[in-house]
């Protein structure tokens, strides 16, 4: 009998994950029964979100139980197929555990073609990285040519791809970031028409004012906190905030604090609105569809951070919170 | 040649406004010329709105200027016309200045009813207060049938209004207020299902969640700060909230903070959004119709404090912040 090794939520973090949230325990893989997989596990995606499912909190997802596997989105081989969909040999993406081997009914799965693109981008631009960027862009900042864009957290995987999606529609784009490095990156690399480092800037309102001298009518917010205080000051009228991500606030334990939002959503009948990918399933298949023809057309590229082993899983997901990834962080298996 | 009084924003606030920042004065009438009509004033709104326009800030409508009349909407008797749409004896509204008398050339203006509704309703009821109540909640809160809603500032003008018109599309309706008597008022005069004094209720968040079991749909938000907070924890996936006023921090000289509300528009794919009255001037019509239709109806009641003479004006819009009216505010001159 074959043997995999797991990774389990060994205990809720308080504040910032640490590896002592984590456990591997090695189990034996049982036998395939009809309409089941066996599937080798090739790539592991990384999420900021995971975070909040570590959490004992009502959320959008149920959280993680404690003792129990940790789910991601997954690239994996079939070994074994006793399933009319898929045969020994394909490559599928869906929520998987975190094991090397494991057993599944492939609900929710669907092939990929490692002929169109590399396997790894299914987890990033053509995966949910690049329909959060394309939907959340799309369905709530509803952006209108010439209007100027705010994107933070600019640099990684949603952001990169939202700063680029944003030029494509005709948009002036600013991105905010935390590294020299990374602001030349998101303007060399992913065309963004200005950059602004938070930690070299003493002052960010105005920073954003003076690189968008029309004032903000779309923000993609990934990060929350101080740095989305500071955007408000330059909304405008009718202006859309995405709300995407809070990176800054997720391992906060007291109960974050910021600028009333209020009082400038009134003065400019500005709309924030909360984005999950999973609400916009019915739209997913087009989301692909224009993501793939960008990405062939040569419009749209992406970086990865992708790191190598089973055994690393959970440092890549901690290197997350201290930015160590460019782009969209992935593991290979 | 007549003479009036008239009222000026003597100094700009800082925080609370008192009676030093106006001054009376007295000025001569001109004659009317061509296409102007000379008016006295029979009825003045007063509204919470007016504090942001004496302070110098960008806004949704300008400031009002040091040493200028105020203006609010009024009603007013046509005396002389030489205007085609406006005869003599007729009333109209619109934005008008604090005086007893004025010439204007009645831009903007139209003409109401008193056989219809009494004067003063047309300040409220079927003027501003109704439309915000309805249009804010129709056209952002788009609440279902069935769906629970929860109204801040429930006893005011607005709020009341907001109330019942979600009883008349089949919500069950909680609203804030800060007495015993307030909540007594919108639970036996406008029908609202529960009311919460939060000036004596230790808990706010725990005790929306009771009077909530469902948790909340919609939330008509007219006063921000830890109230809003505190709905903020009870709020349901896809919620909406109306972010139509925030008097709790209009007076606050520093940078108003609350609660962080990015991670919680996140877990619910929630929506906030500000509203203002006069986005929405097309819908107006349609809106004073079917306000008009529900009080003929005899489904919609409404309250107003009328104060009497046109030197309390001030006052009576200070007032408003100390929460001494129940329901629209209205001067009779």
């Amino acid at each position: 009998m074959k043997e995999t090794k797991k990774i389990l939520l060994d205990s809720r973090p308080e504040g910032t994950p640490d590896s002592s949230n984590f456990k591997f325990e090695t189990e034996s893989v049982p036998e395939i029964k009809d309409g089941e997989l066996l599937l080798k596990t090739e790539y592991v995606s990384v999420d900021p979100y995971l975070r909040g499912r570590m959490s004992d909190a009502k959320s959008y997802i149920p959280p993680f139980e404690v003792n129990k596997p940790i789910t991601s989105v997954m690239i994996a081989e079939v070994l074994e197929s006793n399933h009319d969909k898929f045969s020994k040999g394909d490559h599928v993406t869906g929520m998987m555990a975190w094991k090397e081997l494991q057993v599944s009914d492939g609900k929710g799965f669907r092939k990929v073609d490692p002929e169109k693109a590399p396997l790894s981008a299914y987890l990033g631009i053509l995966g949910m990285t690049g329909l959060t960027a394309y939907l959340g862009l799309t369905e709530i900042g509803k952006p209108k040519e010439g209007e100027t864009m705010v994107v933070s957290g600019a640099a990684g995987a949603v952001g990169s791809t939202v700063g680029q999606i944003g030029k494509i529609l005709g948009l002036r784009v600013v991105g905010i970031a935390g590294t020299d490095e990374k602001v030349e990156m998101i303007k060399n690399e992913f065309g963004f028409d200005e950059g602004i480092n938070y930690n070299t800037t003493e002052n960010m309102t105005e920073a954003i004012k003076k690189a968008c001298p029309d004032g903000v009518d779309v923000y993609f917010d990934n990060v929350g906190g101080e740095i989305s205080d500071a955007v408000l000051f330059n909304i405008n009228k009718f202006s859309r905030t995405v709300v995407c991500g809070a990176i800054s606030v997720y391992n906060e334990t007291s109960l974050p604090k910021s600028v009333s939002v209020q009082p400038f959503l009134i003065k400019n009948s500005s709309l924030m609105q909360g984005f999950v990918i999973s609400d916009f399933e019915d739209k997913h298949p087009e989301g692909v569809q224009q993501l793939a023809t960008w990405l062939q057309e040569g419009k749209l590229k992406y970086t990865e951070t992708i790191r190598e082993g089973f055994d690393h899983i959970p440092q890549a997901f901690l290197d997350l919170f201290e930015g160590k990834n460019k782009g969209k962080m992935v593991v290979k298996v």
